[in-house]
């Protein structure tokens, strides 16, 4: 069965799903981008998702390419049109096909396409396994708040990542602190027993899993803090874990080729992906409305 | 009549060239570009902006999509068929179209796309009349000198230039030194009268219409320094200008609202205009071919 993709008010096969070549997004990575999880055939953390593209727009100053509710009508209808049960749903707003000139058009109408994707659904075991990141400079631009589709530092590092045998790369920044990974942000539980996770602003984005763990730690009476540590603070870690819409939260068992805590998930990881895994069938992620005020 | 745009291989009509949403350009900016000016029928630069590409390419382990020789056919038959004599010729290349992955796919090939368009052709006294400048934060990835597809933080720069009713802006790194503007390199004559620029490395992208007024500068005995420079210097300059295969050798008159000078083209920018404009008609521009050694 082929897949079906949203393109600007139509529904069409994904092999023949296609943007001019003067789209923005094209030729000045001139747009933004969502990504959904889907468990059970409900979407992960819509409001939070929807909250910060909405942050994403204003700050670059796009318009909406229709309203919430009617976007929202065709993320479900292409997630159901491809069978989705568990998997992601990918959406991406460009500012439109203008002649090829630096500054906003005057006239252009935004671009919306939306694509979904099957996925295995998270499982404890497998997340819980431990993955091995590297540690590279983070070389990107300043505004990392905003999820916008100008990711080719991300790719060249997740490449680095791959060729290395990891699954990640974390990123350190001028000052030597982590900021976050190229798909994920980055957790770690210190030597003292602190859970860490940089604090938001323009460093780092504001993952929305990233929102439902510190929103889930918070129920659990589980304290967690938000500042920016040391890559020595992290080789000397107890624990560590990444998160993200589709990695979940994924034990970090090796970083730079040196063993995290005993090389195995650690307690404290494994007690937030329970509580993440319970949170996320029972709220379906963060619901506050206020995250980006 | 209807503009001609080439896309992988075909030469179809621009209101339908068109690429997949899952190339990677679109989704990622994993892609590089070039814009020739063509003046007189003739591509000029032609050697820079091929040795530049290369260096793109290979910086990012992307593959050429084809032999230089057999691109360049399609990029003079895309310039002949819109009957461009004096214009621009916009060349990109992307990574290819695959599922969405961060890390570069192992089986996609690369995707090229040219498109070139009329411009008036530069004229003196248009360009000795002298723009507006402001100056902004570069707040750019580190990998300037990479000439990517992943533009978003020249199109903000851009804009603001726009709004502040100027040509162009100025970006200013964390030393307070000037790099360059969101799409042509910045030159100044300082008040001792020393002409400087930028010195190439990572902070800038070495500009083909930059190299071409070093070598004419050279050969007409003007002596140029290649250096940081900051905002303040360029303040108090004496004359300024900026350059790029577009906007040629453009005067710059106002930065952030302050004359420079006395508010009209100065005599060494009027000089260098003269020498860069004699220059691409007699030697079509750089034509060594070791700039990226």
């Amino acid at each position: 069965m082929s897949r079906i993709a949203y393109v600007n008010g139509q529904y069409v096969p994904l092999r023949e799903a296609a943007v001019h070549i003067e789209d923005r997004g094209y030729q000045f990575a001139d747009g933004v981008y969502e990504v959904f999880a889907v468990l059970g055939g409900k979407l992960i953390g819509e409001q939070g998702h929807l909250d910060r593209l909405g942050h994403s727009l204003n700050e670059l100053h796009m318009a909406w390419p229709m309203g919430r509710p009617a976007m929202m009508v065709a993320v479900k209808e292409t997630v159901r049109r491809n069978h989705v049960l568990n998997g992601m749903v990918y959406l991406q707003i460009t500012r439109g096909v203008a002649p090829r000139l630096h500054a906003f058009p005057t006239d252009a109408e935004s671009t919306l396409i939306i694509n979904a994707k099957k996925l295995t659904p998270p499982n404890k075991e497998t997340l819980s396994e431990g993955v091995e990141v590297i540690t590279i400079p983070d070389i990107r631009w300043q505004r990392r708040d905003i999820k916008s589709i100008s990711l080719l530092p991300n790719v060249l590092g997740n490449q680095q990542a791959k060729e290395a045998g990891a699954y990640e790369a974390w990123q350190i920044d001028d000052e030597g602190m982590i900021t976050e990974g190229t798909l994920a942000n980055a957790w770690i539980v210190t030597e003292d027993g602190e859970l860490i996770t940089r604090n938001i602003g323009m460093d780092i984005l504001n993952g929305i899993t990233r929102l439902t763990i510190l929103e889930a730690a918070e129920a659990a009476g589980i304290k967690v803090t938000q500042r920016a540590y040391s890559k020595d603070e992290a080789l000397a870690a107890r624990e560590a874990f990444l998160s993200s819409s589709t990695s979940h939260v994924k034990a970090v068992t090796r970083i730079d080729g040196q063993s995290i805590g005993n090389g195995h998930a650690g307690e404290l990881t494994l007690s937030i992906l329970d509580h993440y895994m319970d949170y996320i069938e029972s709220h379906g992620g963060p619901r506050k409305t206020d995250i980006w005020k």
